[in-house]
This record gives C-alpha cells, sequence and structure tokens, in this order.
C-alpha cells in the first residue's frame, strides 16, 4: 500500500537530518519517493550527517532553517507530502532563552504553513507534536481528550505550532495531522546529551562501561520504536480521515524508570545504574507517570506499535556499539 | 476591602487606554492608586485618550508598545499590580497578519513575563484571556475543563500569551490569574467597527439612525458589563487562592443574537435592524452557541455578575449618545 502512496512523489522532510526525519528519509527512498530533506545542522539539535550516510546518493539534503521563511516559499513548492519535523526539543533550552523556542517552534510553523498556503495548498502535512503537552496527567492513560497543561515554554509553543496546523486545515484546507509522539528511541537518536530523551545519555554511558542515573525510578512511561513511528508518519501521510486530526501515539507497554533501566542493562548484555532522586529544580515540572492511549489512532488508522522495549533497545545499542563516534 | 488593597498602591495597567483598561483605571483611581498605564495607541486597536478624559490629571501614561522589551524592563520596577490587557483582539486582522499576532499576543507576553522575572518577581498579574480558546463548545456552558480549540490565529497566540502566564507562575514564582472573558461591553469600547465585538457597531448604527445587521441570529452568547469585568480584575489581583488559576468569566443571562438585539433597541427607545445569513466565509469558524460556567470563580472568589443586559446597555448607549463623536 505504501509502495503506490510514495513511489515517485516528492517529499519534504523539516528536521530531517535529525533522528526521526533520517529514519523517515531513509524508509522514503526505499518506497522510491523522491526526498528532499531541511535541515539547519545547528549542532546543539539532532541534525547529523552521518544519520542519511547509508542513503545520501538518493536524497537532497538542502540547509536551511525553518525560521528562514525565503527559503521556505520555494522549497514547499511542487512537494506532494511534507512531514514538518524541525523542532526545538529541549526543555532547559526553551527556558532559558524562550525567544528562539517561540522562533523555532511557533513562528516558524506558522511560516511554513504560510508558504504552503501561497505556494502549494494542496501538499499533505504531517506534524510531530509532543505528549509534553499535557503536563501532569489528570487521568491515566492519556487520551486525546485531556486537557493540554504545559509545563515549559517549549510545550506551549509546540501547543501553538500544533494548532497552526489544524487551523490550517480547517480554514484553508491544508490537508494536516498533528502526531502527539511520547519517548521515542532508536537508532540515529541523539546520544551525546538529554537534549532528546534521557535514553540518549543512557545508551552512551553504558557503552562507555560507565554507570548511567536514574532519577527517581518508580515513575510509569511508554516508549515507541522509530521505526513504529515512522509507521505512522506514513499512514498519516496517506489517510484523508486523518487530516485535520490530533493524534497520541504509544507504546507496546508501561514500565516504570527502574524497569526500564533494568531492560537497557538486560539488552546490553551487562552495565550498571544508580537510582537518584529527583533533583529539587527537576521537582516542580515533574509529571509524575505518563502513558498514552492510542486507540484513537489504531481505531481511526490501524496503527499499532509492532517492536517490544527489549528488542528496540538491543537494536539501538547495536547499531551505538558500531557507530557511536559519530554522535559524540 | 478593596479600597484597603489599592490605597496607595502602585499599578501598571497595559493597554490602560482601551475599554477595558480605561474603566478599570478609573475605578482603581478611585480606590487610591498610583495608575501607570501603558498603550501604544495604535488607531486600529482600542486605545483612546478620551476613554481616560476624566481622570488624566491623577493617572501617568506611558505611550509604548507591548513588543519594546526594553521599555517594559523599566515599566515593570516597583510596581504591586500588573493588570495586562493589550492584545490584538480583531480575528480578521490575526488571519491576515498572522505575524502581529503572534508578536503581540505571544512573544510579547513572554517578555513582559520576563521583565517580571528579572526586575519584580513579587508583581501580581492578572492577564485577560478570552472564551475564544474554547472554540465550538463540546457541552454547554463551558466550564473550564472543556478543551481549548482555538479558531483562529488569535485564539492560538491568546492560549499561548495565557499558558506563558501560567507557567511564569508555577515555575518562577510570578503570582498570575488568567481570566477568559466572555463578550464584554460597556462605555470605553470600540463602536467604530467589528474589531472588539459586534455590539460596538451596532451601538453606533443604532446611534446614527441607521438599521444594524444580525448574522444568523439564533446563537446564544453571554456578556459581561464592564464594570462586573472589573470587579472580577480586582477580586483575582487580590486573592492568594487565585494564583495560578485560570477562570471563566459569565453574564447575567442567555440570549441569542436576534434577543440581544431587541433588548438593545428596547434599551436605545427604538432603532430597527435586518437579521442577515451567516455569510459563508466566516461559517467555517462560527463557533455557534456559546455560553459560559463561571461557577468556579464564584465558588472561589465570590464574584457574581451584577448588571443586567438591559441596565448595561442602556447605560452605555447613554455613554455612546454624549460621546459618540470621540469614538469615530
Amino acid at each position: 500500500m505504501e509502495e503506490i502512496h510514495f513511489k515517485g512523489r516528492k517529499v519534504l522532510i523539516t528536521g530531517g537530518l535529525g533522528f526521526i526525519g533520517s529514519n523517515l528519509a531513509r524508509r522514503l527512498v526505499h518506497l522510491g519517493a523522491e526526498v528532499v530533506i531541511v535541515d539547519s545542522l545547528i549542532p546543539q539539535y539532532g541534525g547529523n550527517l552521518f544519520n542519511i550516510s547509508d542513503i545520501q546518493d538518493k536524497i537532497s539534503i538542502n540547509v536551511s532553517d525553518v525560521r528562514d521563511e525565503h527559503s521556505f516559499r520555494n522549497l514547499v513548492q511542487g512537494k506532494d507530502y511534507l512531514f514538518n519535523l524541525a523542532a526545538q526539543t529541549s526543555h532547559l533550552d526553551s527556558m532559558n532563552d524562550p525567544y528562539t523556542d517561540l522562533e523555532i517552534n511557533c513562528r516558524a510553523q506558522l511560516s511554513i504553513l504560510e508558504a504552503c498556503r501561497q505556494y502549494n495548498p494542496t501538499v499533505r502535512v504531517v506534524f510531530t507534536s509532543t505528549r509534553q503537552l499535557y503536563g501532569k496527567p489528570d487521568y491515566l492513560p492519556v487520551d486525546e481528550k485531556h486537557l493540554l497543561r504545559p509545563v515549559d515554554v517549549n510545550g506551549i509553543n509546540k501547543m501553538a505550532g500544533e494548532w497552526y496546523h489544524i487551523l490550517y486545515n480547517n480554514v484553508y484546507g491544508i490537508r494536516s495531522t498533528a502526531l502527539r509522539l511520547t519517548n521515542t528511541y532508536g537508532p540515529g537518536m541523539r546520544v551525546k546529551d538529554t537534549r532528546q530523551t534521557f535514553l540518549g545519555i543512557w545508551i552512551r554511558l553504558l557503552l562507555e562501561g560507565k554507570p548511567f542515573e536514574v532519577w527517581g525510578g518508580e515513575q510509569l512511561r511508554d516508549y515507541t520504536y522509530v521505526d513504529d513511528v515512522v509507521d505512522a508518519l506514513l499512514m498519516a501521510a496517506v489517510s484523508e480521515k486523518a487530516a485535520g486530526k490530533i493524534y497520541n501515539l504509544g507504546g507496546d507497554c508501561v514500565i516504570s524508570l527502574q524497569g526500564t533501566a533494568k531492560t537497557m542493562v538486560e539488552a546490553n548484555g551487562g552495565g550498571e545504574y544508580v537510582v537518584r532522586e529527583f533533583p529539587a529544580e527537576r521537582k516542580r515540572i515533574d509529571i509524575g507517570d505518563y502513558f498514552s492511549d492510542y486507540k484513537l489512532f489504531q481505531l481511526d488508522l490501524g496503527w499499532t506499535p509492532k517492536v517490544s522495549l527489549l528488542d528496540g533497545l538491543t537494536n539501538t545499542l547495536n547499531f551505538y556499539r558500531k557507530n557511536l563516534e559519530h554522535y559524540l
């Protein structure tokens, strides 16, 4: 089914050198799509040329920032699909420099959508949003009817960015779907630090033979392996039903942070971690347990996460065992 | 009670030459507060020097735009209260020029809060938000648990602005309350056009002896008279309980647009209106019936709207019968 939809189709991926974007690009290349990647390659963000080293002859890379309105007026033209993944994702950065987060996660989203409206109103858009918008859950699992109560500047700006997409769908007919991702992991993720997810730094320390830190430990979480996220992005893009909709993604299981750490050590065939108390300055914005209800997406589009946490972590560790040097 | 809180206290009102801001300033002057008004006096917005002509010797006016970060670093210093009312409020403007709306309703809010954090973290802030965030209601009356589904760029940006206030309360202890206003009316409102509310243009046409247009007519609405809104702003400002909270305001009755038109004609002692079909381009974002549940604010703070629609419209029409020339 997917081959029919993407063979020979023109696809633009913002943030395409990043973790999820590059995995999506790889899949689309295999499906026969003509992929153009846009990425700013800002060192603190997720873009990494090594992520697409195996497909670099089959894609086109355009180094450009989503804040650059001018380049996007050109880049959106003639595309069938736009996977809009570029973002500032760091909680701490958003608090220390709220304006940069606003420029990327709000203003740039508006200008990308304006470019679509003016130069390519028939493009199909998929936007990656985040479960961070929900804040501390009132109930579990969290479905899309849960109130949004973002706990950092990043969450507020992503909320606005998500809603611009829904608005441009409803008012201007720019067909857009927003997927609220939970913790995503897999080959290509940032492991240098905790800017994308704590799992990254766990993997790095484990492979370097050092103990990693688990903060708290009892909190429940869910995780999606990147291949399952790529499935979701493609399914959303080809579904008419999904236009104008917001969907949660989720994971195959719900597990505590300590359970996650144990699974990680198991997948690695050894390793150590220490459980630390939650730092006071993070406690104020701690959301406690979180796991999402993705039944709506399952029902509407038939998506189910297929990769177990153990298998996913095993694949990921295998990848970084070979390639860690390219991610430090 | 209010005199105790505001006598001799230093108060900053953004958008203070506007409709609600000027009514608030007048009340605060009577309560003995030292009021500084900030307003950009942009002709298309609500600021009007006539609004404060009766109190101009008792207040201080600082012409400055909320987008000017530099002036706010100075202006917030030494203030006990900040009533943050400045906004771009036009639906149409927000769709035609989404960036200006973003600069005023998102970015400037962030920079005002940053100024508070850095130069006056003990200031008490009250922010005026709007029922527009709810979009088309799932149920009536709409309480604060209703999902937010803004239907225009303005609603999305106001949503972000509201949440910056809650975030800065929760993370930095800048005590802030957000009030979601419904249709507010009264002396000082913009009557030149429909930029603030359709009631404005109805009043103008009625006083000019021309028929006004009612679009649709069956839709239910609620209205708050400006004096009741001023009560709410002051009550929120002096309540510790209200810090970090979001509250709906509401009206004393729920009435259809045609019923509103009839009440308006009754208050005026005559006049005509025509019922028109809802224009197609507005239909896409029509929210149908709306009226709010303000029980939470009533319960927490004891606020109740006191002015009936007939009395409020009578006062308003009397005001514009004398002063219309200053609002055209």
